[in-house]
This record gives structure tokens, sequence and C-alpha cells, in this order.
């Protein structure tokens, strides 16, 4: 199997991973705790982590290395997962949708250019 | 192939469009646009876009189907893609980084147990 | 007058100030129009101008001058003012919070000491 | 004193006290220790509160008490009084920042209305 599919493998089964944290013990599993805490919680964290992606960003851009970013960004993805499998939804329903939206993106750029020229037209 | 291999390659395959959308027409192609605004406008779209995840959250709690945070939450993650671009970091780098952690968790739980039993004997 | 009377009047008076916006002309107020719009505008700009204060503070740790940061407080804590207004509260409402607080902190402090020394009991 | 003088008299006092307990001992007040995790632990407060901004209006919305809200507010507002001291500014360098505003809107609102004539004329 080649690069991709791991990739694919990889969120597929971490969402699998997570969905067989709920009703587990808070005690013992940080995921499980999170569901335990309820979805104010999962929130915050989504909250938080975007934050800390900025600031990553941030530090990438004064000289950190971007590994730094790429961990972040894991965190708020990996807190996504919870929040949709929280909400009962899939890693697999999100990455459809991107895929809907590529099939879109042709007419996208097409009606993008007609705005832009009315845009001008209109100065 | 099987339904979670399509997934990653929609993953691989738009990293790699928003990649080609770097120098780019800013008239033509919204990825473009933000490329050309620079990282401050790519991390403004995190911050709004992890805000709107939030809400849309706080909505589906309220009544609003699924599908307005499936939405939100592909908002976010495709301009994760594009900050990643931005700093030559790839989806699969992300996705690499869960698994590594993926494969750490047996530890992680059990070092999560003998915090716990500590604190609770320090009651 | 003192100087921080004069502060304090700023606050209550853009609060007067925003309140009379509340149904105005969305096409000749920006208040008037963020209004017009509905809650989700006026949050999702709480979200936007948060980020814009971590990425400011950032930018200003590395050197730019301070009073960057200090335009990007002032656009979060108007929106506020602006978020406030929508729910009928006003910037008293929040100060009063603040003095309410300030008034427990001697208590607040003494606590924090007990839950620290059982904690270091603990280890 | 009226009740704006005591709103300012307000911020201004907690701009001290957050400003006396820089390199305070962190075991026994909760601002001295953020102070002393450093600024990153700062914002990501900020970042924090903000989202709980956002989640307790979408509550006050769907039946919360707006109390709520005042209180998140609150705790956003001190967070930001925390960052402003830690970057040797103040809560009336903001609050002068927002009067300076406010003596430009009339001049600002007369530009937003030619700015809109003129997108009318595009038309």
């Amino acid at each position: 199997m080649n690069e991709s599919s791991a990739l694919s493998d990889t969120l597929a089964r971490l969402g699998a991973v997570i969905d067989g944290r709920r009703g587990g013990d808070p005690e013992r599993s940080y995921v499980a705790r999170l569901f335990h805490k309820g979805d104010d919680a999962i929130l915050k964290k989504i909250g938080e982590e975007a934050t800390e992606v900025v600031m990553a960003a941030k530090d990438c851009r004064h000289g950190l290395p971007a590994s730094k970013l790429v961990g972040e960004v894991a965190d708020l993805w990996f807190h996504c997962l919870v929040l949709l499998s929280h909400y009962e939804l899939s890693p697999g329903d999100v990455v459809a949708e991107l895929e809907r939206r590529e099939g879109l993106s042709g007419i996208e750029e097409k009606a993008m250019r007609k705005v832009l020229d009315r845009e001008r037209s209109g100065d």
C-alpha cells in the first residue's frame, strides 16, 4: 500500500479508537475523560488548540522548527476527531465534504472570475 | 481500492492542489489570494473557522442538523491545509504525527493510571 | 475629574453610542451592520479579534511596538461591547463582576494556599 | 462619585493589583503563576476565554441567563489585563485608543457612506 492509504487508515483507525472511548473510564483515558466532561469541555479544547496553532505558526516564522507547527495541527485535528465522535460523525464525513467541494472548484474559479471582472468594471 | 484509501487520496490530492496555488493569480483563486495576503491572513482564518466550529457544535446541540458541523470542520481543516502548505508541510506530516502518538497510547494510558493512583493516595 | 474617571466615561459613553446603533441603517454604520447581521456575525468577530490579539502579542515579542497590541485589544473590547449591547448588557455589568471578584480575592488566595499545601504533602 | 467613575476606578485598580503580582509567588497567586509561566500561557488563556464567551453567548440565546455571558466577558477582560501588564501596558492605554477612535467615528461614517454610494452605482 502507498503512503496515502496509510494516511487514511490512520485517520479512520483513530476515529474508531476514539469512538471506543465513549463511556470509558474517565480515570484511565484522556479521551474518555473529555467525553465524560461533555461537549463544552471538547469545544474549549478546540478553541485552545486553534490558538496554539496560531502561536506555533508565529514562532515558526521567527525561527522555530516547522515540526512545532505539525504537532499543534495534530492536536487540533485530534480534538476535532473527538468532537466529531461526540456528535456521532466520522473523519470520513469531513473528507467526503472536502471531496465534494474539490469537485466544485472548477466552477467556483470561473464564478470568481466573473465577480472580479464585474468589480473592476464598476470602478 | 477501499473507501478509506479513497478518503486519503482526497487529503493528499487536496494538499497538492493547494500547493499548486502558491504564486498563482490572487484574482482568480481564493487560495492563491490567501497565499498572496501572507500568513497573517491565513492565521486569522484559522481563528475564525475554529470559532465557527464551536458555534456550529452549539447549534447542533440545540437542534440543527449535524451536517452543519461537518461543513465547519471541513472549512477548518481546509484552512489548516493552506497553512501547512504555506510552511512547506503536508497533511501527511500531520497524519504521521497522529500515527506516532497512536503507537504511544498504550504507554500513555499506563502512565496516566499511575498518576491518578498517586493523586488518590494523596487525599 | 481625574484621568481614571475620564477613562470610564469613554467606556460608558461608547456603550451608549453602540446601543444607539441597534436598528440603525446597516449601510451607514459598521455597528448597525453587525447588529443587522445578527449574533453569529458578532461572535465570529470575537473569535477573529481574539486571534489578532494573540498574533499581535507574538509580533510584539519579536520586536513590533507594543502599540500594535493596544490596537488589537481595543478591537477585541470594542466587539465585546457590541456583543454586550446585543444581549442588552452593559460594560458596567462586566466591570461590576470584575469588582465583585476583586473583593473575593483575599479569600481566594488563602484557599489556593491550602490546595497547594495539600498537593505538596501528597507527593 | 457616579457609576461611571466607579467603573474606571475598578479597571485601573485591577490593573495595578495585577502589576503587583509580577514576580510574585506562583504558588500563592493565580496571576503570579500566569506571569511565571510566561506569555504563551497568557495567550492560551485569551484563546480559551474568547471561546468561552462565544459558547456562553450561544447558551444565552438558547435560554441561559445573560449573567453567564457577563462572567465570561469578565474572564476575557481579566486575562487581557494580565496580558497588557505582561507587556507593560495598562487598561488606560486601551481605553485611550477606544476614545481616539470614537473621535474619528463621525468621519468614518461619512467615508463609509461614500464607499456604499459608489458600490451601488457600480451595479
